[in-house]
């Protein structure tokens, strides 16, 4: 018997199964700081323990894709070691703030399966949640994978979709905040809640070029295991021929560079949808866009319905919607999320 | 309107104009330890609390440079995002010492204006100020940027040229330190105050490679957005071709290197001067070496004041001092400052 | 007199001598946090605060290996920086536990010298010690290495070649565990000490390839000077025409890859013997193999005799033991140590 994890393949899951996952992780500072290096966000509230504190919230809390980056680590070796690709995102909620010494975990339930035609592979539908050391919720999201079968002669489960929500909602599990307070000199942006319309499209300007020592950096900060982010020597004969970026580290670059136009925006309550158009690889470029779709208010705050789009090796001026590949320059991710601001 | 930052170009400057910069920030222990990986940086006082107590510090302070890349990162959006040229830097004060904790914020005053005979450009002066969350200066310095301007044909303003002090002096805004409890063996030097003269020189011996991930980690941690050191699809058909390593870099890594020969100057007082000869792109080998050029003392406490110098594939054994271009190694930096040891 | 460390030569070190090495160091959550990124090591009890403490500690420890790499850096300077080889580790004990807020200092014993046949280089040998800020002892360790004279014509020292012995033991140098406490679940393997049988062998499966700015980080992290390390512009025209990676890395790697088929050896109680079998270089890709060679009850715990090897771009499924060369693939590492587990 192997005492090492290869991972679970489309037969080891079956529906309203329920995985607790490896290794819980205390969040800090140190974690805060990194992140600053790898993405250079500069949203204030996640910056500043004073600004933080002005608006209500006892300490600066840390970045919510931080939490999310570290959340969707602990997953993988349970779930998508052996996927062949990540297919979507849904319904997730940002709750309860976390803080510099906060220690995260996290269990999934698996909520649906469908083999695919081929035989060869099937959809795995996971429900993840992640709780602090006083078991309130922090995230949860849904996730759909696509995971290899062990043996393509494996009878397939009756196959089970899940209905998911076109929008994730917005959770109440956070402090009670004074967005009076905000100053919006420090914050780097003027416009408030009431400055973006929806339909209004914003380019975000800047291009980040990623190099290898980052990404594997970031995923390995967290404690994410795919084998496909870090292995030159097998992925040299493998899909790319390369090593791929993780698609979480594509989420953060696009949501550091969305600064420059959503200045305010400082938190994201949930993930409407997700989807990875096209692969990342190192020496490519990073744009994003973004276009404003809902608005909502949210106790004191406002809430904007926003599709950040970013590409590779692409400049954003003209809004540009279509998917790239490995080879050709194009979209790599369209994430529709809600985002809070001041009114 | 565009809610993106494009960044001033030389006519949005005006005499006397005052800015408030964006993000404030929370300074930790996690940027502390990111600044040691990114500069190996070995001075007692701090990389130790128990060194930096000794002496009569609460804790061990953060690396003044550290405070000097932080708060200039936040004048960038505002000041240099359009700067062709960083031409220099006068009259930089340290004063309270930065912990873990202290949050940081900066605002900057046009001090001087002067349109280039091109007409394409002028050269803005500002002095920028930090403070902490109690609203103590943690540092001032001045520094000039050559800035496009938006229109050729804009009228030039009446050119304003600030003098500037030769020296920055040397400020009380420190704990009061207690010397003679330095621990000699602990701090990795022999020499104090006294046994260095004017006129002496020293090779730090020394070299460190830089690599595109390093600088890019390093100026995100600095939340510094200017383009030119990100964006490798852009800069791929500007002035040099490749991504530009901020300047603020090289200082940190001359900082860093000069341990290895003035192991007690333990705290920067001041910036008399700086200039950056040449740009440092990545694959290149910096060295550096000194030149103890003034003597003060400054309580129980020497100060000498150096000169050092980095350059670019040029280990320093004969001191060079000839200037490098993007093309030819040479001297990339050169820094008037005063360092503060026992004496 | 030059002011700058250029190292000791075979001729600097005397039987007996005691060497206070600089530079004190607060480690902290930041330091853990760079660890993580580096490395990416999944094991409970370093990361998170809630599973060390329901077994015992009052916070989670720091990596051993993190204390041990931050010891070993300080004495670099006065113990191999002009060396041609680490030759070797042996009695190598991890006691008291390091957390974040700890201040390391080290200090070292020369404990045996030996010219070789050659008369151009001599073994030093060293007893390192390092300390916490209440003076306990948190690592002490052998090691050896060949070290270039000063003056082919010195005379020789008469030789000393101290016996070591074959195992470091198991020091009681920590807090009283409860390891009825471990949550097999969140530690991310059902495999406790009674499920280990000697003999048995364990390929950890993944392969992480290294990169220059991974390496340059963690080294300087760790305050490691060792000239080899940094400058390519010397190491052009050295011995290997490249960087060479600091041999604790690799442990480092090594280690954290082991956690998948080790994932409850939660602690590093000692290192019988290291050997760098060959050097690594950035671009190859390290994997790892164990092999349990003896079992010991420690209290409540059992402790593990492993032998772990890492390789240089072979995977480990059929357990290579043939060492590589600069040139060619094979082992790099051969690391016999102690580690504790739940029983």
């Amino acid at each position: 018997m192997s005492k090492t994890g290869a991972g679970n393949f489309f037969e080891d899951f079956s529906l309203g199964q329920k995985i607790v996952h490896a290794t819980p992780r205390t969040l800090s500072d140190g974690d805060r700081a990194l992140y600053a290096a790898l993405y250079g966000s500069r949203f204030a509230v996640q910056s500043s323990d004073e600004f933080a504190r002005a608006i209500g919230y006892p300490a600066s809390p840390l970045d919510d894709l931080l939490v999310f980056n570290t959340m969707f680590g602990k997953t993988v070796p349970d779930v998508s070691l052996n996927a062949i690709a990540n297919l979507g995102y849904a319904e997730c909620l940002f709750s309860t703030p976390v803080y510099a010494g906060d220690t995260l975990s996290a269990s999934s339930e698996v909520i649906g399966l469908k083999e695919n035609s081929s035989g060869k592979t099937g959809t795995v539908y996971v429900r993840s949640r992640g709780v602090n050391q006083r078991g309130e919720e922090v995230l949860s999201f849904v996730r759909w994978v696509m995971v290899q079968k062990r043996n393509e002669k494996s009878a397939a489960p009756a196959a089970v979709v899940p209905l998911l929500k076109k929008t994730a909602g917005i959770k109440t599990g956070m402090p009670r905040l004074t967005p009076a307070n905000w100053d919006f000199a420090q914050s780097g942006s003027p416009d408030r809640f009431d400055d973006y319309a929806v339909g209004e499209k914003i380019d975000h300007l800047d291009g980040v070029t990623v190099e290898e020592a980052e990404h594997q950096l970031a995923t390995r900060l967290y404690q994410n295991t795919a084998r496909v982010h870090f292995n030159q020597f097998a992925e040299r004969d493998g899909r790319f021929g390369r090593r791929l970026i993780y698609g979480g580290h594509v989420i953060s670059l696009a949501r550091a560079l969305s600064f420059n136009g959503l200045g305010n925006a400082f938190r994201i309550a949930g993930i409407n949808g997700g989807r990875h158009a096209a692969p990342l690889f190192a020496g490519g470029t990073v744009f994003a866009w973004s276009e404003i779709i809902g608005k909502a208010t949210q106790g004191d705050l406002g809430a904007l319905r926003i599709v950040t789009r970013a590409t590779r090796d692409v400049p954003c001026g003209d809004y540009p919607v279509e998917d790239g590949t490995a080879e050709t320059p194009g979209v790599i991710l369209e994430l529709d999320y809600w985002a809070l601001l001041p009114c």
